[in-house]
């Protein structure tokens, strides 16, 4: 194991390069950074704790770097907002090699240089057990789209497709009893549990654009997170099940590993699609729009009702029970 | 366990108070914060882990949650900065119940609220074993004062005393064989350790004093800290060892314990003191000023050297080998 000065002065070299609105990074007691004048700061932390979010068995260091800053990243995007800076803390266990440390930061700072986000700072120490990783995101947006500011008669929409995560989640988790699919699927399905895409440049022009009245990221399936949004906005809404967009690929997996799409598509998790609340009127433009400029397809799922009731129901308008996602306290996951 | 909705309700309701540049707090996808124009934003993020940083045999919730703010606060004010915002990370086994998680976050509140710090997100998570708190905190500063400024011929002072916080983790450790001490020693060195305060209001009054032209906190003790100050400095030092400033009390447990208490001064670490570098002939004012203001000590304990050797050094000029302090991962702990 190396030491912490020396890690230290690692991870300083590899981020040294990125320097935007970076007055000090690495190697002080705290970072200094120049913040945009006019521009509201934006600010997020998510913690990737080993046999809680992943497994060593499956998920390399490279893919925890990668996703700890991702699910940030995913959240800054769905605010319409640019992120920036990163502070990383990373606890593993003293028997971690330098190369394993190393393909952490390699994973996380690919997609950091992808987006523009400079790690500024962070923390290290020993594990008594399995890796801990914590990323905090700064990024800063002229507006910030609220997952507050729903209102009834809007429509709420996704980016993409949902259940993909948790097909690849299954897939990885039965590698004792291997799930018969073909490798292109289990290859686009395990990528999207262990290096999700966040959806930066739909973000950013959802933000831009009129008609967007509210927007959160999807991290614990649409069945949870829309009931977040709804609460937090004092609004209901309906939406129709059989409009949940669900990639061919994913209802392979499920039929091939013996399980539910819709479920995984409601309840599964870890998409970190985008869930868009649009004006009724404006929809048809923008969907059009954000498929014009970033190539991914908008779809319609349901409509923000008055009251607080969050109904999901099949095309005849009958009430389905949906998966709600998983709690990590409720289920000791 | 309670469910992670409510836990944050929970903890939305604690903090709701503190809206002080806080657009949007805990409740969103991410926080929407205020800058001040013309301010730099300075950030650091600490780990704090428990059987790595402290033990649950003698550290309660509120004091984890204390600590774990207080780190980064003293990180902060070493740049003479103003700490305003923190993101909070929590992961703990299932089996902890919502009376400890109150317990952690009423600590970190009591100490954010005397420091004018509004928590304004956050993670929860499980933990497979123990306690793992992360926080990220923000603050500004119209000038932060570096490590990396300190110029050969400065005098390298310290706020307080050393090695107060070793003498208390000393106590707390050796709970089967007690050290025999008073018990007003007793509390004063175990508070140390388990609720450091922050040298915030000295930090703010030397962050804006002329003459100041370095500082960090000491975190590691001064022997390591010292060392990673003038590596950034590009610069020496030579500390006069007889000048250190060490309080009786923590000479009493030291001797109770058969320990050295010049070794916890220089190594023991977590005293969250400031050591200052100030221009020569501005040190009598810095202080006096600091001593007339805060009524908190500044004892000169060193001069800064050309070249890059760090000696520590006793009153006859001979150099003393001096404990370094530990590092996560070289140590193991």
């Amino acid at each position: 194991m190396i030491g912490e000065d020396d890690l230290v002065r690692r991870i300083r070299a590899a981020t040294a390069a990125d320097r935007d609105g970076v007055l000090v990074g690495i190697g002080d007691d705290c970072a200094v950074l120049l913040t945009t004048p006019g521009a509201h700061l934006i600010a997020k932390t998510d913690l990737l704790i080993e046999d809680v979010h992943f497994r060593r068995r499956y998920a390399t260091p490279a893919d925890i770097g990668w996703k700890a800053l991702a699910v940030n990243v995913s959240d800054i995007a769905s605010k319409g907002a640019r992120a920036r800076w990163a502070l990383v803390a990373l606890a593993c266990p003293v028997t971690t090699t330098s190369d394993d440390i190393d393909a952490f930061y390699e994973g996380m700072l690919r997609l950091a240089r992808e987006h523009g986000v400079a790690i500024v700072g962070g923390d290290t120490s020993s594990s008594p057990t399995g890796w801990f990783v914590n990323v905090s995101l700064l990024g800063e947006a002229k507006r910030a789209i609220l997952r507050s500011t729903a209102q009834p008669g809007d429509v709420i929409a996704v980016t993409g497709t949902l259940g993909r995560a948790a097909a690849g989640l299954a897939l990885l988790e039965r590698d004792q009893r291997p799930v018969a699919v073909d490798t292109d699927t289990r290859e686009e399905m395990t990528a999207a549990h262990l290096r999700p895409r966040p959806r930066v440049a739909e973000g950013r022009w959802l933000g831009n654009a009129d008609g967007v009245t509210a927007m959160m990221d999807l991290s614990d399936g649409v069945a949870t997170d829309l009931r977040r949004l709804c609460a937090e906005s004092h609004v209901g809404a309906t939406v129709t099940v059989d409009t949940l967009p669900i990639a061919e690929g994913t209802r392979r997996v499920a039929a091939a590993a013996d399980q539910d799409a819709l479920a995984w598509a409601t309840g599964g998790g870890e998409d970190y699609e985008l869930l868009v609340v649009i004006a009724a009127a404006a929809f048809p433009r923008v969907a059009a729009g954000l498929a014009q400029a970033t190539g991914t397809t908008l779809t319609r799922i349901g409509t923000i009702e008055p009251g607080n009731a969050v109904r999901f129901v099949d095309a005849r308008g009958g009430e389905v029970s949906v998966t709600r996602g998983f709690e990590h306290f409720a289920t000791g996951r």
